[in-house]
């Protein structure tokens, strides 16, 4: 199922072609697999297109005896979602270059307007879960990239969020929060952002050209794909399993999340093959647009809510098919030290912990003090590198590693189906 | 040093030139690092050559019509470590394909004489740890090759010992034990393995040629390269650090062994750098000849019996450069709950259990009844998917993992150092 995710559907932002393809293809899996019921759940989603590859290059000048040489270096760069393109013929301006978001608000407005902030914050190194490290990162796309525009920049660079010192672009979600107009924004690979540096340290005037060509068209429809096998006791009770359908628009969504969408369905796909009716309905829900939007998991909430179904647990995977870890859990501690008991009936998996942490993205808009929320915690060290890049590829997936976390999951979701309520 | 190991050395076979290379390489790097001794000791290694590359292929016939088409299928072989080639002609003969020793023991010598023995074992995928798996395959390269010669096979191929359905043949040394002659013997790819076996099936008169060209020369002098700092309370009594510097002639030699040997460095650089200065005396003994003979972790061995060198524990490194899991322990109950009282003080570098379990290959001829061996183990999903084949290169090697690893193995040694004796 990944390969055919990865390969023959690839990435699928939402709103996208192939978007809608992995939408069919994964319905018609569930069909196949013979889950209860499956059915498409509409979402309006935003629709925000990258069109022509984006052109930059650092323009500068050195005298070399009497002749003026200009020097133009190109680099790689990708629009991040949201942004607005720059002119037909692009932008070009000086760059100013600042550590952090931090840095950035403490600036005045005349060292800003008009020019190119480059916010080259490193991801850091040292948190050994890199979760905890892109959180104190990934701000610079949201306040780092508002607070360029309200101080009047032309343009806005951020250094990619990744460990690797690498040639690709990691792209990203931005927003202009309150600033009241917006500017173009993009990535630059790690590697062209300590070159950019290391040439503005030796000349600060050199100029920056760039060239964007995204475009936010007016939202769509697109659909969460949802499948269960239904409880044979208590069938009105839901155990919700999930990864998000949608991608950035490089790369393949491998890791993000092709592999939650994979694991989840395998989970139930065991449950058939081994012949396990669950006593509780078990569901699996693909969300649509997690990435610019969260469309998806909003409105899976909005219509539990209203039509009152009954969520016992939701659990997300969406950190990458790496070897199972640790599970991470929103609930109460009677609940977490009664979870707890099953720690080591899942070592086998190479699950070590269950702990109190942060449960997901698409099952966040479930929370409502009763729910139990549950985040599938795998090796984290690998993750940043393919991250919402091009080089997030079925290639970086070891398959060993995506069945144990599906074999994971699977083990949690039986245990607390048959143990917990 | 990894890079430098993998990209300017290469890979290293005992007794080649860049094996020596290797030897001189680590041993400035531990007097750069300001280590209190360095030196190396010489160890007698056999030299096995691979010579010019392996030629194979499938040959079958079928009528096309009134023609009679002929067919060559080339298949990706490697000679087995320590293998005699075939004549320079090559050898051309039918096959007997067997799925495992077991069943080639049963087998009659007239089913065999002759022909080439296709032992068609697949390595079991439902161990968790990959270990277990390789445990039970491995004897293929032993028990499955000298049972083949006795029984009067012309030669013998084995199918490559990884998880993966690859192009790249996994070599590893072969016995011939006690059969009293030899023949060529080679590891074939799993993708071309399975080739093989379903053309067998379509046609059991097919034959197989196989071309190899290695070769054993007379053993010659190599060496363990050894660095130490001198312990404050009690420099005589050593805690030992470990991993092997030679590697197979393919690849790179990056998971196996480069990564123990770096790690093994780094623990010593780390102390350094933090300015901690040991207890009692800790050394790093890179070994000589792990893959065709061991005889760098005997003569160490025999060394310090020799010379009373009396050591506490010694740790190995030789599971690949992994994110941290666990270590496994050779020693007394009442010193294993000991050090398991470490654990929580282990869990941020990602290692969750100190169990029973091997310590390591190199570090077993130390092995008294006294001395603590203790095993690095890291994650095993992935180490046979690079295992012994050109695809064991730096690139496989994430440098987050390699680094904790390292980082794991300096928290142990610091705190047995420091609080177990």
């Amino acid at each position: 199922m990944l390969e055919h995710l990865c390969k023959k559907v690839g990435h699928r932002l939402s709103g996208s072609a192939a978007s809608y393809e992995a939408v069919k293809y994964t319905r018609n899996q569930m069909l196949r697999l013979g889950f209860d019921s499956v059915w498409v759940q509409e979402v309006k989603v935003p629709v925000w297109q990258r069109g022509a590859r984006e052109e930059a290059f650092i323009r500068s000048e050195r005298r070399v005896g009497s002749i003026q040489q200009e020097n133009k270096n190109r680099v790689r760069v990708l629009a991040l979602g949201g942004s607005i393109a720059t002119d037909p013929s692009g932008l070009e301006a000086q760059l100013v270059e600042v550590p952090d978001v931090d840095s950035l608000r403490r600036m005045r407005r005349e060292q800003i307007e008009g020019k190119i902030v480059f916010i080259n914050k490193a991801l850091d190194q040292r948190p050994i879960n890199t979760f905890d490290a892109y959180s104190g990162c990934v701000g610079i796309r949201y306040g780092g990239v508002s607070e360029a525009t309200k101080l009047g920049a032309a343009a806005v660079i951020i250094r990619s969020i990744t460990h690797l010192i690498d040639t690709f672009p990691h792209t990203g979600a931005c927003s202009y929060g309150d600033a009241g107009r917006k500017i173009p924004a993009v990535a630059i690979s790690t590697r062209d952002a300590e070159e950019l540096s290391k040439q503005l340290r030796e000349n600060a005037k050199l100029t920056f050209y760039l060239k964007t060509n995204c475009r936010t068209l007016p939202d769509t429809v697109s659909y969460n794909v949802i499948g269960e096998l239904r409880g044979v006791e208590k069938p009105n009770d839901y155990l919700l399993i999930g990864g998000h359908l949608d991608s950035w628009d490089v790369g393949e969504g491998a890791h993000d999340d092709g592999v939650g969408v994979v694991q989840s369905i395998e989970v139930l796909r065991l449950y058939k093959a081994l012949g396990i009716r669950p006593r509780h309905s078990i569901r699996v829900v693909l969300f649509m647009n997690e990435e610019n939007g969260l469309r998806g998991g909003l409105a899976y909430a909005d219509w539990a809510r209203i039509h009152a179904q009954k969520h016992l647990m939701a659990l997300e995977s969406d950190r990458g098919g790496f070897a199972p870890r640790e599970f991470h859990m929103e609930m109460d501690s009677l609940a977490l030290a009664k979870l707890q008991t099953f720690v080591p009936l899942l070592e086998p998996y190479g699950i070590h912990d269950i702990k109190p942490g942060f449960g997901g993205v698409d099952i966040g808009p479930l929370r409502d003090g009763n729910i139990w929320l549950v985040g599938y915690v795998p090796e984290s060290q690998r993750y940043f590198d393919y991250h919402h890049a091009a080089s997030d590829v079925l290639e970086t997936v070891n398959r060993r590693e995506l069945e144990l976390g599906a074999a994971a999951m699977a083990a949690l979701v039986y245990l607390v189906d048959r143990y917990a309520f």
